[in-house]
């Protein structure tokens, strides 16, 4: 019954320090992008998907979906929808816009998702993300989330043998892969001694091991695959697409080292795209601590539990590794821009499977993305192949 | 292809000042209350939406709705959604719900909405709720809702000769309708002189002519129309689902006396259902002021454009009248959790198509409820019928 997808358009902003534009503004400018990208008169959408995070918080601005609608000029009988699961929110955008095509209660979806940060303070910008924990078990330990994903650190190297060497690596490999990425927010060359001696946020994590504080938005067009060729050569389609529930705290999970939201949400996108770990060519997933990064290749199957750190030590995980991940730069180097990393990254996955990326992974068919909220309250995971 | 839907359990909390409970727990309550009365294990639960617009701003919290459902005690594999479109929120989320299960993708789903505000000062409660406010327009004219409101309702009296009694006779109404009602924030009996005498709060509207700020959560379970008598004697079926999008202020409104995104969504609704208002026999809707009454009924078709507030005062929206409107209390009495209104409009009209409401509309079989966010930049329509 249900018709399969394609992304037949993508728009971005660059991730960064985007001063003089507002929330709103930078939504509407990667969605002018993709709808140009799609070859696509905005008034043929039926629906626009905003994924969003701290707009109220950080902007004092809430509606935003009917707002960026309005100001985009679609059709008023289009209805403008904005989804929230904390930095998840991007992904879970792109499952509502995946839906509604895919039921074909919709032909056109504009999907975007949309953070603007870096006007606010950090400690405004700690207590709005903040907000992703659950009050009750976790908010009120005062622990931030550079601390949580430090707990988790600890325990994998007391459990694995993971090093300090390992998540410097991590780092140091997705910086490296955002230099030619020109939408990223550091493009600067960073050494692994630099790395290895920055300040100490949350033993084990250090500044570079946390990602940045960012502005940015990006969106894609979806339609019918079978309607994808009127629109573009270089149609990509999303073969899987899943939306996991996990533990609510650190504090609930019993066993802090893998995401159940992440490993739930891969098995059912894997199955529903009749595809294995090892069938996956590239990979954008969320690393928005490297230490996340270890944990999320093991959940999503790449790795064996336990086995992430000496994989990235090994050199799997770069760009001409066994399985590159992160060739964007990943949260920690591209930038974080909450609301807009999961859509983001399929804007990266996009241009790997037309074969356009800056840092292009040789023969990509198929490419996966990962997206997930507070530690593993929620996770998306999307597969995609080329046409 | 699309299936039919039914609503097959309904749950709420009182709408009013609940001490004691957070968000969280009030979303529970109201969830718990609907699956019992679906006879639905929660373990069935395919998909959970939470309408919700302010946990960030007043409560510090968001991703709440994977949150509640890992309290919940849903499956892993549930994805758990909040939407937000300022006051709308809660409509938003019935049409996702209706969205999954008509499409075949879902076939039980959890639907709702949340807010919880009198724990937060007025000056809190009015800076979140003007987040609603499309910044660029309206926010920086300094104006409130009940300042926009009392706009539209200066031009309303101006055109149509609609005079302080007709807004009166609309809470005075409500007043007396919620005397019944045992979810509503407001039980006494007050007098049309005290509605009359109120103190003014932006002229011409009076304190009893604006909704109070309040607390609640109502839940509705959803399935194929198909498989609705295998969990209840007493399915409501879903006849029409409509969102759309108006302008995004009323500065930028080129007529002010009529919503756009209401027109267009009843026009939607009706269609879908194949009935028109003259078919509708009772109606929860959007009075958020008494104004708003008197001009939703004119945009949902009930009476021409100008006659609102001369049909409240011939009385044919009384609950013996022609069209009964908010026989719960509406807004105005019941109570306005602003991302509960929606799904608790929802529960109202249910429980009036069962024949089982406090204030029962003899022979109620068809019901319409409407939902609006800001001023007009979003609207939902939604129409129920008897099983």
């Amino acid at each position: 019954m249900a018709r399969s997808v394609s992304v037949i358009g993508i728009g971005t902003t660059a991730f960064g320090v985007l001063e003089g534009k507002g929330l709103k503004a930078l939504a509407i400018d990667a969605c002018n992008d993709a709808l140009k990208d799609a070859n696509v008169d905005r008034s043929a959408i039926d629906a626009l998907y905003v994924g969003n995070f701290l707009s109220g918080v950080l902007a004092g601005q809430e509606a935003i979906a009917p707002q960026i609608g309005y100001q985009l000029g679609l059709r008023k009988e289009t209805p403008c929808t904005k989804v929230e699961g904390a930095c998840c929110s991007g992904g879970i955008a792109l499952r509502h816009g995946y839906i509604l095509v895919s039921s074909g209660l919709a032909e056109l979806v504009l999907v975007v998702g949309v953070e603007k940060m870096t006007h606010a303070s950090t400690e405004k910008n700690t207590e709005g993300l903040a907000m992703a924990m659950d009050h009750e078990t976790e908010l009120k330990t005062g622990v931030s989330f550079a601390g949580l994903f430090a707990l988790v650190a600890k325990r994998h190297m007391y459990e694995f043998k993971t090093t300090p060497e390992h998540l410097a690596l991590v780092s140091h490999k997705n910086h490296e892969n955002s230099i030619n990425n020109p939408r990223a927010r550091f493009r600067n060359k960073v050494s692994l001694e630099k790395i290895r001696d920055s300040k100490m946020v949350a033993d084990p994590l250090r500044l570079y091991d946390c990602c940045p504080i960012s502005d940015g938005a990006a969106a894609v067009v979806l339609c019918a695959t079978e309607n994808a060729r009127t629109f573009t050569e270089t149609p990509v389609d999303i073969v899987g697409v899943a939306q996991s529930t996990g533990y609510n705290s650190l504090y609930r999970t019993p066993n802090p080292l893998t995401f159940d939201a992440t490993v739930i949400a891969a098995k059912k996108a894997f199955h529903m795209a009749g595809l294995q770990p090892d069938d996956v060519d590239v990979v954008e997933l969320h690393d928005c601590f490297s230490m996340a990064e270890i944990v999320d290749s093991e959940d999503l199957g790449f790795f064996p539990k336990g086995r992430g750190g000496f994989a990235v030590a090994d050199g799997l995980t770069r760009l001409d590794g066994k399985i590159p991940i992160n060739p964007s730069g990943g949260l920690l180097s591209k930038g974080h821009p909450v609301g807009a990393t999961g859509v983001g990254q399929v804007y990266e996955v996009v241009r790997q499977l037309r074969g356009t990326h800056e840092n292009q992974v040789r023969n990509a068919e198929v490419a996966l993305t990962h997206n997930i909220g507070g530690t593993g309250q929620v996770a998306t995971v999307n597969i995609f192949r080329r046409h």
